[in-house]
């Protein structure tokens, strides 16, 4: 905690002094529990607004890997599976929480942690040319996330065309907005969150990593697309008894624009980062333009750097190099960034 | 929200205006993720030793219905079922999270939301002498609840006995303590967390209606008894990223003791109204000496209360009557009992 | 095997004759696998014919336990589960299968294995008016057995009634129709194939208990209620690469009327002894017209009669007695209910 | 049915006429149902003493899919997954039956169909380094098959290195043999049924491609490994009522060495069809030395072909040919076989 500089991730402080001051101040307040509060009903109010998506149906989870697994389960037939790159969060780090729920995750070759519409669409032509396509698992949702894990970001045209394959094929899209924030506060960003309400069937507007204590909330664009989600939530062991903790934080973060400036300090520092480390001739694994770098180093210097700065390990390559993540966050202060860049 | 006196439910406010100041205090320091932090190692250790068990494995999970699902589902093996009196929680109004991972509730006669140690011996035993018990759902454990849902308690000479009849079965217990500090709170209560960390193979403390934001302790007195559980909790959708929000909670929970005292105003509380109860001729559906107080009614008299008073409906007797249930907090306001005292 | 005298099930023998016969004829022509072959076809055309349902879509499993749970998993979403008299099949011996596929049985009381329209009603009109319904599991189908476990039977009247409520209610109508060819040999049975064709959204044609080497012909009368139910039952390990070794069983049976005389020698054979048994001041648990008798010893006459005939043990009633089952089949001798008759 | 030639597949026809056999005389004995009787405990013993396992846990269930996903869920826990080749027929055409038993598969690339004990080792070496490997998915056991679904072989002492790392790593070896006979009657083979009962913690002998009507042997070579599993495969809807048909097949196939000459058709009749497509200049997708063989055409070709013969397609292939599968069993035709020379 002390001493050494830490870029390991974007969870490691609490949440933005405004939050903490809103649930300060409605503390003591008595509000119906699970959802049913008017914070929670103000806070679906600004991001329905924020989105463009007047009748949406929005629900506030706990978590990622939660949400993600509530939503597939929700979203999928018992005989469907979800397209993912094979670099997404639900392939690599929730332990198996999509299968859990008894459905394949379907695994696609990635470029810098996406996917296009080309493979998409070629996987379900092939599904449905396939003779023995009933003895094998049926594409039924796309899952992707912006930005990647990789840290990369679809651009609008691509974004639409994936939604425009889904539509075609009838098969739901949804994102995993975990660190949208960074995606909105990055000058190459295209998509808005009005892009998402409309290319979307569900998506999840990140708050944990996004200056929230906690929290994810869940959009789906047009009304009654999931029955009964509110029942599969609680079956997942996934409904807040007092759901209003998150409709604080959530009606916080969607008050005077908030979610969309707090992730500009992270990408500003980042650039920062990025500027000093291309000088200093550091190597990058691929662009990416968000709050997370990552950048290739030999074992012993990675090893060497890792003893000043806390970061990511991210894999091993097969040229015997380290890949290591550099994660800034909406609390990355000034004094560090200018340590670290003093450190490489 | 405003007007009407709110006696609903126990998950009305916020927090302990204590734990809004640590998290205050702590919110920019940074701290690794997912439970690995300082705050929820030193709640820990506090909870390690106001239960006696200094090997005790202690997860921090976010809400009761969740920490039962993954329970239930981390203790029992793919053949086992759960005994749990009918009227529990898991059997009433956890939309069937227990059967989503898989197992079957073996639902089991009740005296007032308790099931006896002589209730599991007769079942365990009617299994182990059915000739076709290999085509039926084993006992795998038992789950109770204390205070129970109906707000009374076990007394420690039947905790005793009913974690007798497991251990000689080989059967884990598991407590579910939502609302435990509300029995170590009242004067009837004879059972302490020492007693817990003795009985049972897991129990869980809850803080959601005990005066935290969110999170429920899971305690495991014998290290190692659950192996792989924060994979299991994973999996579940269940790990908090930002962990140390619960661990601060916890800790602040129990520092000094609050979590022994904080329960002390809701069951006094509870005390006052139901001796007004009483005088006003009021009957109740059965005693219950902790913060929950059934009260049964003719339907006319239980929609006019009900108009000046926000209650939890119970149930519809067979006889035509309306339980409904009053709930005090931690939270609740002497103006607020005197009011409803007033009216009552 | 040898010696005493065996009346333990309905399935100790091989095939009916006939059905062997055509196994032999059949074996070395090359056919489509997965029940798309012309035997398949043809039993399929029959069945829809015996049951006035032109459109029905059929398909042949392997055993009951498997049907149901396939055609459970199947009908329910997530969020719901199976109305089952808690005598029901599915709720005492098929070791969890149901819960094993994610849901819940909603276990009902009963009358002599049965359960009625009323009680179906009340429960769903409990669960509408339940405030707290979205935390429960929604009512989402109605499961009965005919005969019933316990050898009685549904009249037409009755039937239509349990029909009606489920439509009203839009909850699907399955039935478990293991033993259905001793019903439909029975003089109290006034329920054909074609009212079940009308009443139920699907049921099972049992062939495991009424002559076959194994099969249950599942029919869906409204074609296309179920999609995609050839990958479920594949998902569930149920679907038989040889298909037509049930199609051609079930052609047999579908074949100059087989299927409603099979259970006849049965039934007969059980009137006899029945008759018998009355006569002998024998008591019965109670009425059961079709193959299965239920009878109520004390302890030691049960142990004696046991000593000589291999019966069912069905239970220990509370006053100390035991209930023991006879039960007689498409293949019971003459000879054997003689010898009985003596022995009792 | 008739005129074309068939070689789709290995379960066209029937049953090897000796088991049709067996089950006439057998037809109408009486016995025991769910596999506890003679024939049943006969076969067990039989197949005991051909894997050189006295001790050996032994189950008849009813095809591939279904002893795949009952016994890879029985042997795997909650946080583990299954290693296989990515062709194997559990990631290929199961439907998603392990992902509904709640469990991932890990897919390794092949070879041929073939995966290595370096690969494994590989892989659990990744996992056991991976710092984040609490939220990903543990390698808990491996599938191979044999013969492969390309129709190759492992050899001996590639069994025995994955046998070899398996141990090491506690990891338990399960092997899907559906075709096993072929293998056995195949010369490039030298893996013995004693070699897998060395070598597995698991396998099944397939019945239903190699002479029966349907059947599966589950052989676990240490007593007790797997607790409950009658259970486990009553929940799955897997278990028999009527075991004994399963049973007498598997006597029937290890009486005077049935199950090691009954392949011997099927190989040599392949033998004589690859050297005649050797011949006339066809190429192979790879070498496969038991009753399957995989020719590569060009789309015209295939398509030509496939006029006169019914085969397996395979897949189309990134240059633009396709691979067709011809299978040829246990009740090949000499007649059949020179009919499609002449054809090619």
């Amino acid at each position: 905690m002390a001493g050494k500089l830490s870029f390991a991730s974007d969870y490691m402080e609490g949440a933005h002094p405004q939050i903490l001051r809103r649930l300060a101040e409605t503390n003591m307040l008595k509000t119906a529990g699970y959802g049913l509060d008017e914070f929670s009903a103000s806070a679906k109010e600004k991001i329905r607004a924020a989105c463009g998506t007047p009748d949406a149906d929005i629900f506030f989870l706990v978590g990622g890997t939660q949400a993600n697994a509530v939503m597939i389960d929700a979203i999928l037939r018992p005989w469907q599976g979800v397209l993912s790159a094979e670099t997404g969060h639900i392939n690599t780090h929730e332990a198996g929480a999509v299968e859990f729920g008894g459905h394949r995750i379907l695994a696609l070759p990635h470029r810098d942690g996406k996917i296009s519409a080309d493979t998409i669409r070629a996987t379900v032509r092939t599904y449905q040319q396939d003779e023995n396509r009933d003895h094998t698992v049926m594409p039924g949702m796309v899952y992707i996330s912006h930005p990647t894990e990789y840290g990369t970001l679809y651009s609008l045209a691509e974004l639409k065309e994936i939604s425009g394959v889904c539509r075609e094929n009838h098969i739901p899209l949804y994102l995993d907005g975990a660190r949208l924030a960074y995606a909105l506060a990055c000058p190459e960003n295209d998509v808005t969150l009005r892009d998402l309400g409309e290319c979307c069937d569900a998506f999840y507007i990140g708050g944990t990593k996004c200056g929230a204590l906690f929290g994810e909330a869940v959009v789906i664009p047009r009304h009654g697309f999931i029955p009964h989600l509110f029942t599969i939530i609680k079956q997942h062991g996934a409904l807040l008894a007092k759901g209003r903790i998150a409709g604080i934080q959530f009606d916080t973060l969607f008050t005077d624009g908030l979610y969309f400036s707090i992730g500009r300090t992270a990408v500003e520092a980042a650039d920062r980062l990025r500027k000093a480390l291309t000088e200093k001739g550091y190597s990058f694994a691929f662009h990416s333009p968000t709050n997370q770098i990552f950048i290739v180093l030999d074992r012993s210097a990675a090893a060497s750097l890792s003893e000043k700065v806390e970061m990511g390990f991210w894999e091993n390559t097969e040229d015997g190099r380290t890949v290591l993540r550099l994660a800034t966050s909406w609390a990355t202060q000034t004094e560090d960034i200018n340590a670290l860049i003093d450190v490489l």
